[in-house]
């Protein structure tokens, strides 16, 4: 892994140069919290071609002047161009020239400061605390299922993968009254949805049955190909993992069996932010380890640890 | 490629033997005419553990006595128990022990004789010849595709393939009103849309462009590919083809550009007899040959030549 982003980020934001100057429309974020999310690790792994300054789960306060000046916020990452067929089809997070905080074209969290669009911004609400804010993110992207797909009371629903994103996953689709299973390899991550009533299992122990809809959240081949056998013929897999490389597929058993398959990626601040504000979701279990950003190369190489939760890069 | 099947069905339905006796609930059907579908030429090539006789895709005539008796018929190919949880859940082509006409556990349609189940039984409206008739299964697989997805008069549709199916899935989005282009590698095949007002164009001659919706009909991992590619994001690619083998597919690709999935299989036999008795579908145009069933093994040797439209066993 390459520390080359921190050193550059000092030299850029630290004092001698100065505050850096926004562009119209976008707002000077001083960041109090970020999270590192699995995408930020393949980043660094080199599975994407970005080389600024990672990090896009973030909490911060406005430094720029005007009407958002000290209030506390997160940020939608992706900026779009409000142009292209994409945007002007209502699908501004796949705009086609889009900028996306520390993974396109645009420097991230992991900094002092970071720049976003007004427009990108959410305002925090006081009962949500910073630790739980640095979740909207991720949480926003779990709240995509629900956006996606129709969860019913009367569904059985798998959740596949007990990380970070797979814990919030089953979270969320436990507010819809599913009838729900949680499956992961690490009996102490799965005790944290235990202790908020969701049902779990050791993948392991799990005997074969068949599932309306699958979540799959392991990021892994054989991830995928047991998403594939616990669903039912016309199931719905959703498939909220992005893998290292391509994967090998029966296609021909999902002709065959009808099976729906649905990417989700980003989602929806506001209800996420709603979520954490109700206490409907429980994030702050999720930190396992905070560093300041000094020492933001060591919280990487921690969270690439197998089976490591959230590390958080705290900038207090 | 194995013949036994024929001669084995020979010595089963020849004179000598007498008549089969359906079960209790199934109806003798003297077949007229059956269609050789891919499906069959990999069954025959070993992809599926299947040792009966092939054949799925028929029009014949009710032998057994009562109500049925001389009615022309097509008939559904999967046999359901009707009790398991696929069956009682309203899914009964995925039931869980199902047999399937010339697929699973069930001799097929290239026999002088077969045996369905009464309620499998379509009667053939009169204005719908034997040759049309013998396309219900195929157009109604095609039909599946408007059961399964939304499509839109503003949709921008691609069906990729122009094969057997490939010109069935095409003829049946047309009907919808959609920006349909078909697309496939042989303008001979092409010209057979053309002439019925489709846009077509050869593969090789499309620029680069993004469809709302993809239908997926090459069974060739090349043509899954340019499928994912014709796609715009949150796009729907219908996957209307089985595949030799695994493929390896870019499935981060999937999640980040949130595409859906949706596998497709059998339809219903009612609305493609309607699409064939109102002149909607023109299905003819695709037997290219017709073979007696003596000749079996040749039509089947002829099929599985690169290119081949439908084949038609008749046994006339």
């Amino acid at each position: 892994m390459n520390g080359i982003w921190l050193e550059d980020l000092h030299a850029t934001f630290r004092t001698g140069l100065g505050l850096p100057q926004p562009p119209p429309g976008e707002a000077l974020v001083r960041v109090l919290k970020a999270g590192i999310c699995n995408t930020d690790l393949e980043l660094l792994r080199g599975y994407y071609p970005f080389t600024g300054i990672p990090g896009h789960e973030f909490v911060g306060v406005v430094e720029s002047s005007g009407d958002w000046h000290g209030r506390r916020v997160c940020g939608e990452i992706n900026i779009a161009c409000g142009t292209c067929s994409q945007c002007r089809a209502g699908r501004p997070t796949h705009c086609e020239r889009r900028t996306t905080l520390g993974l396109i074209s645009r420097h991230g969290a992991f900094a002092e400061f970071l720049m976003l669009p007004f427009q990108n911004l959410h305002p925090v609400p006081d009962s949500v605390s910073d630790d739980e804010a640095v979740f909207t993110e991720p949480l926003a992207a779990a709240v995509e299922i629900l956006e996606q797909v129709h969860v019913r009371p009367t569904d059985a629903v798998v959740v596949l993968g007990d990380g970070k994103l797979g814990l919030l996953c089953a979270q969320v689709l436990a507010l819809t009254g599913c009838n729900l299973l949680a499956l992961g390899k690490h009996a102490e991550k799965l005790a944290l949805l235990a202790a908020r009533g969701i049902r779990t299992a050791l993948i392991t122990d799990t005997p074969p049955f068949r599932a309306d809809v699958v979540v799959e959240c392991t990021g892994s081949s054989a991830g995928f190909d047991l998403a594939c056998q616990f669903l039912r013929p016309r199931g719905t897999l959703v498939l909220k993992s992005t893998y290292a490389g391509s994967l090998t597929v029966n296609m021909s058993r999902m002709a065959v069996d009808e099976i729906t398959l649905i990417g989700s990626r980003c989602g929806p601040f506001a209800p996420a932010l709603e979520l954490l504000a109700r206490r409907r979701v429980e994030v702050r279990s999720l930190i396992q380890a905070r560093y300041p950003l000094q020492a933001g190369v060591q919280a990487l190489e921690h969270a690439r640890q197998p089976g490591v939760l959230k590390v958080v890069i705290d900038m207090a």
